[in-house]
C-alpha cells in the first residue's frame, strides 16, 4: 500500500481548515484531507494561497500536485458560521471522522490525522461521544487503547482521560496499567526507541509514601510494574508525581505514565504547548491528533499556529512506516 | 522588634549544614540559625569557609560579623553519619524547630525559614508528625493554614497535601477553598501584588465540563468562587487544570489555587525546581521553606545548590516587612 495519509478537517467553524491550509501549502504529499471542500477553497482564496483542490471519491483518485480532498456531505462555507457551534459542523466532523476511519480500514490510508472537533457541536449533531478517541474505539471495534501525548522531550501515556478524578482513581487497577504500559512501549518502539525506559508515576502525593498517602502504590501499582518487568520491559516506578516529569524531560526516562488526564497533562501542556501530539495507541492503525482544540475564540483569523498539526503529519508518517 | 530571620538546619546528615554555610557566607546579617553547631563547624573548616562561628542562648545576644547560632541539644559531627536516617537526626532537628517557633512566638524572631528534614528520622526520633507544617500548626495552635509555592514566574496555594489523592477530593469543600483563596491573597499582598489576581483550578478533566466528568466544580468550587468574589476579591475559575499554569506563568495571573498536591507541585517542580519556596500561610510569623528535600544522596559533597534557600530568606524578609 502506498502510504497516504487521512487528515480530517474536524469542526469547520474552528482552526481546522485554516491550519490544514497552512500545512498543504508546504506538506500536501500524500496526505488525503477529509472535509469541506467549499470552506477549504473559501480560504484557498481568501489568503491567497493559490492551492489547486481537487475533489476525489476515494483515495485511489489522489493527484500529485493539487490538495485532494474527500468531501462527504459538501458543506458550504455559507452553511455555518466560523466560530459558532453548530449541529450541522458537528455532524460534518463526525462524517468526516467516520470515512478516514473507514479508508484506514479498508487500508486506502496507512494513518489518520485529526483536526479538532467540538463536543458541544458533536452532541447536536447526533454524536453522543466524549471525543474522537471514543469514535475511534467504537468504529474500530477496539477495546484496548490508550491516549499518549508526544512532545519532543517528554512523551506519557494516560490509564484514564476523561472520566471523573474520582473515577479515575478507581481505574488504577494492575491490569489496565500492565496493559498501558503495553501499549506505551509498542508505540515507542515503533517511534524509533530501541529500548523504551519507562518511568510509571503514582497516583498520591509522594507516590504513597508505602502506605501513608494511599494504598494505590502498593495494591496495583507495584504489581503491575512486577509483571512488566516479567515481560521484559525495562519499567521503573512508581515514582513521585512532583519529580517524575522533571526527570523525564531531563532525559532519564522516554516515557511516564500517567495515572490520570491531568497528571500527564499539566507538565504536557505546560512543556510542549504548541507542539504536542495526542497519539491514540492500540487502534488497528495509527492515530495522532493536534494537541489543541477548536480555538472558535481565534477560527478565521488566520492567526492559529500549525506547529502541532506539523508534528502530527511528520509522527504518523513515522509510525506508520 | 528588629527583624531577625530563624534559619532552621533541619536534619544535620542531609544537606542542610552545607546550604546554610554557602549562604551564610554572602548573607549572614540578621540570620540566626537553629542548628549544630559542631556540624557547622565541621563544614565550615572543611571547606575552608573561615566563618565565625558564635554559639548564643537566646537571638538577643547575636553579634554582628559572626555565624551566630542557637543549638538546644548540643549535637556532635561525630554522633551520626552523613547521608543516613538517623533518630538522633530527626530528634535535633524537631528541637531546632521547636526552638525557633518558641522564639517567633516570643516575638524575638520574626519569621521562621526551614532547612529540610526527613520525616523517617523525625519518626524515629519519636516525633509523629508528617512533616514541618504540622509541627508548626500543632506548636502555634493554628487550625486554618495552606501550603504556597512560591517561584518568580509561578505561585499556587493547596486546598490540601499530605493526603491521598482520594482524601483530597473529599477534602474540596466550599468554606475550605474560601479558607486557601483568603490565605493566598493574604500572602500575595503581604508579597507586594496590590491587586491580587487569583485563578481557581477545577479537580477533575477539563474543569468537569460542566458536570461531564465530576461534580466538584458545580457543587464546591463555583460556591467557593462566588463567595470570595463576594468579599472583594479577584477570583477566577474554575479553570481546566491543564492550561491554568501556562496561563499564570504567562502572566495572566498571580495565584493559581491548587485542588491537591500533585495538581500544584507538578508545574512548579518542572518550571522552578531550583528555586522554589514554600510557604505556610496562616500561622501567628512569616515561615518559608526551601523546596526541595534532605537529598541524602549527595549530602556532605557540597554540591547541593543554595538557590531554594537563598530565595526562601529573601521572600521571608520581604513578607515579615
Amino acid at each position: 500500500m502506498e502510504k497516504l495519509i487521512a487528515l480530517t478537517m474536524g469542526d469547520p467553524a474552528g482552526v481546522g481548515p485554516e491550519i490544514i491550509l497552512k500545512v498543504m501549502n508546504e506538506y500536501q504529499d500524500k496526505v488525503i484531507i477529509y472535509g469541506s471542500t467549499d470552506a477549504l477553497s473559501f480560504y484557498n482564496d481568501e489568503y491567497g494561497y493559490g492551492l489547486r483542490i481537487n475533489r476525489i471519491e476515494v483515495p485511489d483518485e489522489a493527484v500529485q500536485g493539487f490538495v485532494n480532498i474527500i468531501d462527504p456531505n459538501d458543506l458550504k462555507y455559507g452553511d455555518f458560521k466560523v466560530g459558532e457551534v453548530s449541529a450541522i459542523c458537528g455532524h460534518s466532523a463526525y462524517l468526516y471522522l467516520e470515512r478516514a476511519i473507514h479508508d484506514a480500514l479498508d487500508q486506502k490510508v496507512s494513518c489518520v490525522v485529526t483536526c479538532p472537533l467540538n463536543k458541544e457541536a458533536l452532541h447536536l449533531g447526533g454524536h453522543l461521544y466524549a471525543g474522537h478517541t471514543e469514535i475511534l474505539a467504537e468504529l474500530t471495534g477496539t477495546k484496548s487503547y490508550a491516549m499518549l501525548l508526544w512532545s519532543d522531550r517528554l512523551r506519557t501515556i494516560h490509564v484514564s482521560t476523561h472520566v471523573s478524578l474520582a473515577e479515575a482513581i478507581r481505574r488504577v487497577k494492575k491490569g489496565r496499567i500492565v496493559e498501558v504500559i503495553r501499549l506505551g512501549h509498542e508505540t515507542l518502539r515503533k517511534g524509533g526507541y530501541e529500548k523504551v525506559r519507562i518511568a510509571v508515576a503514582g497516583v498520591n502525593p509522594h507516590a504513597g509514601e508505602n502506605g501513608l498517602f494511599g494504598n494505590e502504590e502498593i495494591d496495583e501499582i507495584i504489581p503491575a510494574i512486577e509483571e512488566s518487568r516479567k515481560e521484559g520491559l525495562d519499567v521503573y516506578g512508581p515514582l513521585p508525581p512532583d519529580t517524575v516529569f522533571l526527570k523525564a524531560y531531563k532525559g532519564e526516562y522516554d516515557l511516564v505514565v500517567s495515572m490520570y488526564h491531568d497528571q500527564g497533562h499539566i507538565p504536557l501542556k505546560l512543556m510542549d504547548f504548541d507542539s504536542g501530539v495526542n497519539i491514540t495507541c492500540g487502534l488497528p492503525f495509527i492515530r495522532t491528533s493536534v494537541d489543541h482544540g477548536t480555538a472558535f475564540d481565534i477560527a478565521g483569523k488566520n492567526i492559529a499556529r500549525k506547529d502541532s498539526l506539523v508534528k502530527a503529519l511528520q509522527l504518523a508518517r513515522k509510525l506508520a512506516e
